[in-house]
């Protein structure tokens, strides 16, 4: 049984690492932070989680920065994670980061795309990127893992095997990717205020959203050369889910059966990817809830258009899910400790 | 670890017994039956649920009525119900009925609210009525628990307390209920058809909907007399949840603390009945997956007006988390195996 | 044609107000302020209506209150709204206030449900209660028009016709009301952010809602005695509508036909009052975008029960449509001028 | 004053149709015909028009092919239209048909797209794709519009000007389409279910929804050269509107202010289409039961990529709005005739 803390548990993100943990058989929830409710109790700020974590209430993070804790979920806005990720791993915490501020490779990169100095490059050197499709081995050897925003896990996951395996062109990507509102947080704002969201939909985050170079950075590792992926998001009138559909054109010659063929061998042993049956694609219905990334492949060979769509839970296997799951890998646990409860439907 | 048959899987409590008894670890499903879907695997039937049942696939309820399991969970329309279930018996089965066959003590009271005869009043007259937070102890003897009705459960619970205790006029009680969509089943129908039902609520059932008597039946066996409620349901542009508003005229003399005091002596230690904190008022949303039951009782002293407001998710609490929970009373598991997820938000 | 001015313009009545006069033949709108958005095109602050108003832009209230117009709407929050009625009444406008400041016949009353002092109780002493099915001659006469609550105008109209006749009870009378979020304004608040309310339901507004001393207001004086009406608003994951369910006991001897012949004599002729067809029973969904307001009664004669249904767009027979009705009497219009579009489908 | 009858009138774009006639000056509704609900009362078909269609009933649509009515609006199944359409003609009556029957300028593209005959070619060889920005001069003078599909509009309007100006590559177009569940019909479905609908967004269509071949019909015609768009239409949960999100490659030094220049010479003057202002993105909530098309372009020089974005009701404009506007056409009244409204909104 080892000890965790949640550091900034009051967002949606919070929130969900808590529901995951209750239901983590090794890990103990022994810290809880928010700045926003510092000192209420959980049960009032969080109505549905009343009686499950007793009398807890939320701390001030300052004050809870040394509690001896084995883990560390950081569920806090960028900057504010690079200020206290090198205190923690210095006290031998091992740190799973929801924030964007581990996430890049080139810290000039991260500084241009959030507009601010990096505040803890060195530690940021050493730092995963927590997607356990694709780098499985270093995250349960790393003390920091950074878990992908959610766009790039749903892009990333469709991705990657036509990349890997050289079946589409570099060039040419679309990444259009269909989000619930829950992905914009838990602060009130005009554009999440119900009357403005029931009943419609539309794009957002052009001319270029934070996410794609993210995203990029990951593909082009995959694709082992630059590649520019052009994402849009839209915000749909829904809580939780991500929809991406990926449009590329594959190489001459690819079929149907090639496609197909690199999605089993890159995702055939993966506990939290499925394949749609033939016929089937994917819904994030079908996901919510869980930590499943479901994934379909279409190819035209006539007019050489490949089409890939992937469903998940934003707030599970776009967020907390994941963060669970490089917990899992980082302390040695069985991956889909905490894990397996099946989506809720409908 | 005991098995366990789900007879009539495919409606959504048949699919909602399928997830909760996923979790559970005494349990393990040896039989799944559906007559519109037999013969298919799961994962093509029910695509949320792909991968977790690895090759399973539905069979016919007749070729599937003698499979030596332990017990049974029957999500069956009503008197297919009660045509099975003394075999079941016979053989030995202990038997989870969701359907209305076993949940009045008066046969001809059922015969004239579903307008059929009773095909086993012999073993009706042996059922125990499954609400553990009023027939506890019986339910654990019982060979056979009749799941109350999705609506039944929202107004006994919300209710009881005050018609024991003599707090409350008998006479007119009203209880609204608004209720999800998911209540009305998997069937398509154009009362259920999402343009007809999205932005929009409406009253139904009126004159008389066929859960009153049942409600009826209950509350008057706490009141020691006669209780016929007023009862209207409606039906709400959501997919999970029932909340219950009930209104009566309280006794002279009965004050606020007299109500709360009620409530705590009945439900204090209950496992799923959670009171809501001072200022607090139930939300289906804070139950939403979960087998929890949200009370919150008000009095308006000067007046003399009760209100109460419960919130359940029907398909759990409301049909197949009351299902497992009488299930575990029968085995003498604990009462909260596989029920004891946090609800889902947002 | 005559001139008017919308005062608050920027609120979802104000929009629905410009939404309505535009369809008017009588009515041209010369003014439109809003403070949040002074000086801004009303194109860029609302953009379903770009285009629609060519390049008008919003002002400052307090630079147009002397614009020379013919009538003016007020869409202000309360005691804003009495500081300048005295003004624009002095300067020959006719106005139609839909704030809470001159609903009241008692200003102690007033004070004491909004927690003010009233700033004008000499001008409020000469205004109507808005609600043409009740009042419709006095606000053909009238200066000043105070448009009801939308929660007191869908009780007020279920309700009306049966304390009329003498059919009901005063005492004990239940109205539970199920509102869309569109209620709540449009101020982003947790409570309305979209990850809160989709998908669940649930009271507010207990112990008493401010609408609560409207509706017995009115519903004393058609019963010619004391009537207190217990009121708990429900919120919906909808964004328009409110639907009225209220629960009377009859008195003695009084049967379905009594009931539906009080409906019939009180709205036969009511140009937006329609009493549903027998069986059929009022839906949100049958009434939006209009000014209409469906109702249906029933009275199970043997229980002595009286239930009764009323659906409304809150945004409009609720606020803007029931304005625009009493500015038509004002101005001497045709009743229905500008409120003839129909229910918009699904 | 021209009379018209609806054929096949209770499905939803039948519906629509009668929502937007009676708000029409110069038409009145002489006939409306359904086969399922033959000989009865509007009213009870359709309770949101009951009290505005007086005592109209629906009747059999052979008993009043010959009702000599000016104009004929046709909202029936593919192959029923082309039965009736050559006999309508005939009597002299004007057509607008909503069908696919009559909008392929190739009969075997139109066979082999839908699998079936067509019924009566001589006269589909005469019929007018009825896109007024795009065929308004032929529509003005033909007997038979042809009313295009809900995706084929939104995706046309939002490609037309880039084709027509040379300004993007015909190849490697992708329409991304997001559409409400009212696209679907009124029968109900268990895809179309509340509770499978709610809360997710999935593909489909896939390989080749037949709204393919229309659109590339209509875009090969503006490049003058084949286009063969990758279109993937996805279901949302919402009930009107359709954004249809366009991805292409630019020609080389084609300019934002290129691709901005070209919609304002092809829309400038449109009474239907509205180019958003800089900045701002469309959203089908801002054409909510409007027959505008709100668009957007975003051209990104760097890398080549144009990014267009259109919104449309799918009832209106795409369907019965457009209908409308054809009609008002060829009987040479002002264009906008009937579809002032505003968009309701929220």
């Amino acid at each position: 049984m080892k000890t965790v803390a949640i550091y900034g548990a009051t967002g949606y993100t919070g929130f969900e690492l808590i529901r995951l943990l209750l239901s983590h058989s090794r890990a103990k929830i022994a810290v809880l932070t928010s700045e926003q409710y510092a000192d209420q109790p959980v049960d009032q700020v969080f109505s549905p989680y009343k009686g499950k974590l007793g009398k807890a209430a939320f701390g001030k993070m300052e004050r809870l920065l040394d509690a001896g804790v084995d883990a560390a979920f950081l569920a806090l806005p960028h900057t504010v994670s690079s200020s206290v990720v090198p205190g923690l791993i210095k006290r031998g915490v091992k740190v799973v980061d929801l924030s964007a501020d581990f996430r890049f490779r080139s810290i000039s990169l991260y500084e241009s795309v959030y507009g601010v100095r990096h505040k803890s490059p060195d530690v940021a050197a050493k730092a995963v990127y927590g997607l356990p499709e694709v780098h499985r081995e270093a995250i349960r050897r790393t003390r920091l893992a950074a878990v992908p925003g959610c766009f790039p896990t749903s892009v990333i996951l469709a991705l990657y095997p036509l990349l890997r395996e050289g079946l589409i062109d570099r060039k040419g990507i679309v990444a259009d990717c269909k989000s619930g509102v829950s992905g914009g947080g838990r602060g009130p704002a005009l554009a999440f205020h119900y009357p403005e969201v029931e009943g419609g939909v539309r794009p957002y985050g052009l001319p270029r959203h934070r996410h794609n170079p993210e995203m990029d950075q990951e593909l082009s590792l995959a694709a082992g050369d630059k590649v520019a992926v052009t994402f849009v998001p839209h915000l749909l009138p829904m809580v939780r889910g991500i929809l991406a559909t990926c449009y590329a054109a594959s190489k001459p010659k690819v079929t149907a059966k090639d496609a197909e063929a690199a999605y089993r061998k890159a995702y055939g042993s993966e506990p939290f990817i499925r394949l749609c049956p033939p016929g089937a694609l994917p819904s994030t219905k079908d996901v919510r809830g869980s930590n499943f990334c479901d994934i379909a492949v279409r190819v035209d060979e006539r007019s050489r258009r490949v089409i890939v769509a992937s469903a998940i839970d934003n707030l599970v296997k776009g967020a907390s899910g994941a963060a669970v799951q490089c917990f899992n890998l980082m302390m040695g646990f069985p991956e889909d400790e905490g894990l397996r409860a099946a989506p809720v439907f409908p």
